[in-house]
């Protein structure tokens, strides 16, 4: 009684972001490759600091991203890659709704974590298929920041030189150069417009 | 957009739990009253200390309660009030089963949470109708530490002095005298055996 699977739930994500002046070359491409691309879907993500450590310094994250009415919590661990956006993450469903997002700010805010600052973003996905998994291709126009396009696995530790591969030919094939390594919320905070 | 409902979520519990030696009787008075008795839930609380401050000292907990395969996680704040256990609480559901709960946990201790014990009992539930609310009421078996009946209810501020009458009423029909303050975890933490 008592006893649960404690297995490590941790899951790496190999990420790789590029600034883009016209996503619309990008989508011709992609459905060249014959993937398709779903609805549009408005992402706000509020980003925390702990309460006793500078998320900042760590290179750790965490979030609460609110997809409509779809909540959910996401931590990342710090970087362990030079080039992709390799790092743990953890996430995770919340209660879904307004009042569901409102009561986990409370509960973050009252365990001491601080509001850092809150990322609005338009997004379309889409899926490529790579061997037995897809990468998922985002498409972003980032309030304050302009539109970029994300390309993304998430994979257990023994898969990761696989992905970082898979992500770069991929870029390639799309045409995308000039990887970007900071997040979104780091953008916008040295941008001053966060 | 991305304007959500700031409302207060915090509500106020207002709880007297009473170590008593047969909880058959208890069962009879509530059976007198009306009361149903609901099915046995065995309820296992993982209590955490905060990564930046002693939630001993400061009186607060936080606690992750798996009741089958419900899972919740609780934060309760300092007790206000030195009779009743009158404390704010927050309490918000998690995804159901042992992997998530398993991740919560994990997520927790990535984020500097640190395990104090785990609380395991066998509760029955009864609620017994009180004006237009009705008070809960728990008939506990605490591995470690015996028997008790618990007598809660959860109000908005504006109600917590009828609260705690109505829980006094209650608890002097029940035959119930010789409160215990202190909570199931510090027991157990005093008596060695958490």
């Amino acid at each position: 009684m008592g006893a649960i699977a404690e297995k490590p739930a941790m899951k790496y994500e190999v990420e790789q972001k590029f600034p883009v002046d016209n996503l619309r070359a990008i989508e011709e491409r992609l459905g060249e490759m014959g993937a398709e691309i779903g609805n549009e879907r408005i992402e706000v993500d509020r980003y925390y600091n702990h309460p006793a450590r500078d998320f900042a310094e760590t290179d750790e994250a965490l979030r609460i991203r609110r997809t409509g009415p779809i909540n959910r919590i996401t931590y990342k661990g710090p970087r362990v890659d030079k080039v992709t956006k390799t790092r743990q993450e953890l996430e995770l469903p919340l209660g879904e709704g307004a009042t569901a997002a409102a009561d986990w700010m409370k509960l973050l805010e009252t365990l001491g974590f601080r509001t850092v600052s809150e990322v609005h973003k338009r997004r379309r996905k889409a899926r490529v298929a790579r061997q037995d998994r897809s990468v998922e291709v985002s498409l972003d126009e980032v309030t304050g920041l302009g539109t970029f396009v994300e390309l993304e696995l998430v994979v257990e530790e023994e898969d990761l030189d696989w992905a970082r591969e898979c992500i770069a030919d991929l870029a390639d094939e799309l045409g995308l150069a000039q990887s970007e390594r900071r997040s979104y919320l780091r953008l916008l905070l040295e941008k001053g417009g966060a």
